[in-house]
């Protein structure tokens, strides 16, 4: 075909080609994963939604109502759930096919008092990750897609991408899921706040993943570790889950070359997410929802970038002339 | 579900709902038109390729091995072909199911030496257009999205964006495909040259897109014309494709609530004319092969969006808490 007449689409294509070591890839099936856990910093009022909306909207996936799942049976997308740490589950959900278990602890405390968790519980997230990957990527999965919920972790993910690269307060904190101005100022202050009550105690990655860091990102950091060891594209949603790419990356850098951005939110620490790692997202949806909606949406995208390196005529095969000079 | 949170995909659902009268709205299934004609200025070397691929490409387009062949099965779309004034047509094409062949003449003019084609032909073209959505633009259709093939076409797109915006040359002109330094300096000489040659002849819209118009492009104006009056949305792919909005528009103001731009292309006049519609891009590939390639990547997305609003539980139907202030 013409030179770039295919821009990144094509290397989509190359990458998965790279990632599945095929000159055929594919780019399907996929599976969506939502991991979901509560954030002890949703105390301090960072949120206009209480902490009970986590486990009535991991009810909520696993009934297949959420937005996410709607967008992945478009898609053809498998959606499983994972409670890493959820406050309040509602009763009735065990774990299941489409639902994992596997707590950490029943929430984050509050990192404005204390470290949000233990550095120990901090390897048992990034392991409960790990494992998540054993369990739901099959062999024929060729894509996973990162998403989450849990209220509050849109102030977790600001302190943690402005402790992993330099970032002030103010570059990557935003509004979140429906906050107001008041609200905005607040966040920005509590995030400042946090850096500077944990920066003396922290001398390494750890240290600033385990004192402001939340159950489900590092869950997703370690799936996305899991996944991209299994010679599966890693597709990254939102700012949550960026964080979680940002989070895998430090720990394993050649991981990169397995991600792929899904969409640029309206969050400003998601761009500086996505700038630390060197991607450009591929759609403009001004998306906030986070559950792995955007990554959803990429997956045709992916499966057809796919398709092209397998079943597109090349000018030679379909007998069309080539270039005049 | 929280303000804002699902952004322009919550648009586009709007945008299907309003223009189908239904607060329960469908964005699929979709028609892939592929519209193709050849265009007298590619004998001033404004392209790296000779006329013969567009015809050739028009029997790859049938066969069902082109790109927007693949992307479209992918989508779960119906790709139909027409000839509006291919030169070069491949013996045994005949005008069948997915292909119609309406050619007004054996391509247009040079434009640097004399109007493209005549005013009659400019209607004919549109005309074309319009008796292709009637004929291919089935009940069920909710989607149409505009794609197009003719060697020399972005050189003509880029005359009509400048005629229509008065923009520049300089602002509008690019590199097509595969078109080397040299060469763009080349077409923006003659994009330049013709503007000059044909305003003192001008003046209305019918003088500018007879004298520097294409078969194709008219002919996706009044395709556009006539999906949006059956109340089905236009889909709008690269610069040629957006350039056949633009008219549309110009001859029909309120079509643009019709219009959805699927990808921003490299082309520098892509922009002008998405601006002068005020058309927001979804997708951010760098595509510039047309065929409707970026439309076809955007039809998965529309489909989702309508499937949002018919599908998802609301905070109310999934019994999940509300903000708490």
């Amino acid at each position: 075909m013409p030179p770039g007449s295919l821009g990144r689409l094509l290397e989509i294509g190359r990458q998965l080609a790279a990632i599945q070591c095929t000159e055929r890839p594919e780019g399907h099936p996929a599976l969506i994963a939502v991991l979901a856990a509560d954030h002890g910093i949703a105390e301090a009022g960072v949120s206009a939604y209480p902490s009970e909306v986590t486990g009535q909207m991991v009810a909520n996936y696993v009934r297949g109502g959420a937005a996410v799942n709607v967008l992945a049976r478009r898609a053809g997308a498998i959606v499983r759930v994972a409670d890493l740490g959820v406050k309040h589950l509602p009763a009735g959900l065990t774990d299941h096919d489409s639902l994992a278990t596997c707590p950490i602890a029943g929430g984050t405390a509050n990192f404005l008092e204390r470290p949000a968790m233990s550095r120990v519980e901090a390897y048992r997230a990034i392991e409960a990750g790990l494992a998540l990957g054993d369990r739901w990527i099959r062999d024929d999965i060729r894509v996973v897609a990162l998403g989450e919920m849990g209220i509050g972790n849109t102030t977790t993910a600001a302190a943690l991408i402005a402790a992993l690269t330099g970032a002030s307060a103010r570059d990557v904190v935003g509004r979140g899921t429906g906050v107001d101005d008041h609200r905005w100022e607040h966040k920005r202050g509590i995030v400042a706040d946090a850096l500077e009550f944990h920066a003396p105690h922290c001398d390494d990655l750890w240290d600033w993943i385990a004192r402001v860091g939340g159950f489900e990102i590092l869950g997703l950091a370690g799936l996305a570790l899991s996944a991209a060891s299994k010679g599966v594209l890693v597709v990254l949603d939102g700012v949550i889950s960026t964080t979680a790419g940002l989070i895998a990356a430090r720990l394993c850098p050649s991981i990169r070359g397995h991600f792929l951005a899904a969409h640029l939110g309206p969050e400003p620490g998601h761009r500086v997410a996505l700038d630390a790692l060197a991607l450009i997202p591929i759609l403009n949806l001004e998306l906030r929802l986070g559950e792995g909606t955007g990554a959803a949406l990429a997956l045709p995208i992916i499966a057809a970038a796919g398709d092209l390196l397998r079943d597109m005529a090349t000018f030679e095969s379909a007998g069309i002339s080539g270039p005049t000079d």
